[in-house]
């Protein structure tokens, strides 16, 4: 997917050259080839360095129009023909300095100087509350209330007669039309990720979006991270309760259900109507199917076919876990002495 | 309850023919009457619409003063004699309509265009800190700090000698003396309801309130929502750790501790003096006794007597917890051959 | 540790014999002495009064300069000689009575009329959004960013290159530099203490800080609590993600990951490099080695040493909980008529 400069500033192309130099990498391939964007291995166009890493290229899809990519010395050779290449010792951190020096989140500066900017695009029938902050780019629709001290970022686009609640922040985002935040919601944040460096611990930089469609509603507190190269997708009409934590890249269908505590990993998938109970937990990458409902403090770890009933940590089918916890109780209680 | 008009701005009455055509029901009495407030089955008084759910007519309490119900086909014939129906196929849905067209919650506009409400009033001993916005018809007691960016939504009143930390807001809300919000503290937002719709979810209103009873404190971040057509209830010196969730309805006793990630779900009662350990969780309509303690990680799902102990997930009485817990740990080491 | 009076503003000394009116305790030594501070018992210097809970004063670790304790009529033969005491009946409600006409926390007021105030030092590169408040004493460092409508708390040193989220607030802190702070984090907030008091519950007081060491990241909505008469820190690049909880009086080490809903209770110290998985919760005062990794969803009350990985509620090591976890499974498959 391609850097959406709404939301992150492009700060200039860089050559292979230049980008080895910046990382300590090695060019393999033309080294005046230029830079424009970031993305990921299965997403890059023209332009968009990817990264590989380890020595798993072999697991990877690879775009059609992928054309640069930072790889280690042991995947580089299972690459496909005609890959321009940086050799990289740690090919995701060289990958982040990179995208780094290409774009720049606008929400980091520089600041207006005034709570709603000038170059914000404001309805005259939408309603804005004290305090609200509306930054640059950003644009509100028809009827929508912006809550007192309220935040919209840079760029942030929300749609007709949406609520956004006191407190609540988005960045990096597109709302449609009948979107409600309540109070405190967190919207667009960068999601986590830890990249090992060569000092300890450094930040996965997010450059991908947010996208809530028509009537989703979001609870008090909540968090939805944006994506990493792509955008994390809330589905029409699902709705999602207080305190709940949404990952980077996870993409939850229609009408979807998530109680309170909630929890969905990076990159899950979550089918149109499924409900997840409170405190419900699922593992980064797992698939859950359409109508799939899950237990109060289930975690799951595997993926789950569509209008299936499961639960407990690790959960299962919801027969076989109540099984197991009567089956516990009777034992329990009859064969102390064993 | 009758719908408090300090938070929820009245729109004028409906006739019953009137919401009918609003929301495709049938009128089953006299079509001239007047609807001027909604509340539960088991409240509500002369004016005020109700609603009953499915076929369940059989099961809900009716108040004595009842007059006005919204319900389906199936149960219309079980109500008592004299009330005057309107017969809908979704009767929830149809209620939430009609009750959306005659109250607009007051936190969705129109906004004040000071932080400082000229309305608002505020003690001359009360500390106000930058950024901090009080809406329309608030009031604050002497000795109360209102901390930089905290949001008191429209009529919001607060006692004396409390404090709202930064960022903190509250909706909908009574709270009496000494009461301490901590940061970005989440008070009377709507609470989580969702009712099946002709194109998918829709979110339930809420027209309650939350009452936060003298020397409550709340913790960071922590979610306090709004009644349905009642109040939440936090009872005198209750204290409530960061991230908890605190749903619709319910009410907590005197002196009740509820640790970190606390999750009480909707209706719940639990008694004065019960403790709460970290992360436990308790499913809706559960009644707790007073003097009870719930092990930390608890999933509760059934009424507590008082003065007991439990713990796990289902929650059971916390010797039977542990001897589980014992016994398993024994057999898997023992057994690892069967 | 000496309170911070950048965090604290100290009310003027008491003598004992104004403490024991104060709290109706009796003194037991020189009623002329000064208190001037308070602090625990191990780290009580001159002037500062500690106080010893119950009849537990066998096990109180005594600092070399102890010379002011609140202690019961119990406790109170097992003091070391030459202690000045305080004799309540309910010694840490006395001592924090005491405490809190020593010492009020700045962030309780008087608050500045401006946004920005006159006597915080922020640096001329440092980016400033519309509606964030810095309090007096404040400093903000070169290069930092300071979002929309976040709190900075009187006397908060933040050093350079950090960025502080939209809606973020800090209190009695000290942050690094590249310190991150993503939206609605909650930075020195009281942490939950509750002592029983003649009329029900009391908060504990608070009068230690939050340290944050360079390259830390904490995620949205997380609260990290600040110390009792302590410090909480977080090593160098360790990272936090959305919606944990960290509680007063914990240390994590450098390079430690928590990810999200964790929750790590008082006093807890967890070593560099460890690794806590989603919703992973630690009881309090427990120590964990480096380099442990707790899998997701586990419930740790006990040590765990460097190295370990660990998982379940109650937490043991992970080839354990597993073997239990299959064991169980396999038994109620076929067992099922035991």
């Amino acid at each position: 997917m391609t850097v959406d400069t709404r939301f992150y500033a492009p700060l200039g192309a860089l050559t292979l050259e230049a980008a080895a130099a910046l990382t300590g990498a090695a060019v393999d391939g033309d080294a005046t080839l230029e830079i424009t964007g970031v993305a990921s291995a299965d997403t890059a166009g023209k332009g968009e360095l990817a990264f590989i890493e380890g020595d798993n290229a072999g697991q990877v899809e690879f775009s059609a129009g992928l054309e640069l990519v930072v790889v280690g010395e042991a995947a580089r050779s299972r690459l496909p023909v005609g890959i321009a290449c940086l050799v990289a010792r740690q090919p995701r951190q060289a990958h982040s300095k990179i995208a780094r020096a290409l774009f720049k989140p606008r929400y980091l500066g520089p600041a207006d100087s005034l709570a709603i900017s000038p170059s914000a695009r404001v309805h005259s029938g939408a309603v804005i509350y004290p305090g609200a902050v509306i930054c640059s780019g950003a644009a509100v629709g028809e009827g929508t209330v912006i809550g007192p001290n309220a935040v919209i970022g840079p760029g942030v686009q929300i749609g007709r007669h949406g609520s956004i609640g006191a407190g609540a922040s988005v960045n990096c985002a597109l709302l449609g039309d009948f979107v409600t935040l309540l109070a405190g919601a967190r919207i667009g944040e960068t999601g986590f990720g830890v990249i090992p460096g060569p000092d300890g611990l450094e930040d996965a930089p997010h450059f991908g979006r947010v996208i809530l469609q028509d009537h989703v509603t979001i609870g008090a507190n909540t968090c939805i991270d944006r994506g990493v190269f792509a955008d994390t997708i809330i589905g029409e009409r699902t709705k999602i309760d207080n305190l709940c934590q949404i990952a980077h890249n996870v993409v939850l269908g229609r009408s979807v259900i998530v109680a309170a505590f909630g929890g969905v990993s990076g990159s899950v998938r979550v089918g149109d109507g499924s409900r997840l109970g409170g405190r419900v937990g699922i593992a980064d990458h797992v698939v859950v199917g359409e109508g799939v409902s899950l237990a109060g403090s289930s975690g799951l770890f595997r993926d789950v076919a569509p209008g299936e009933t499961w639960g407990g940590t690790p959960a299962k089918p919801i027969r076989e876990w109540m099984r197991e916890i009567a089956w516990l109780s009777k034992q329990a209680k009859t064969r102390k002495k064993d």
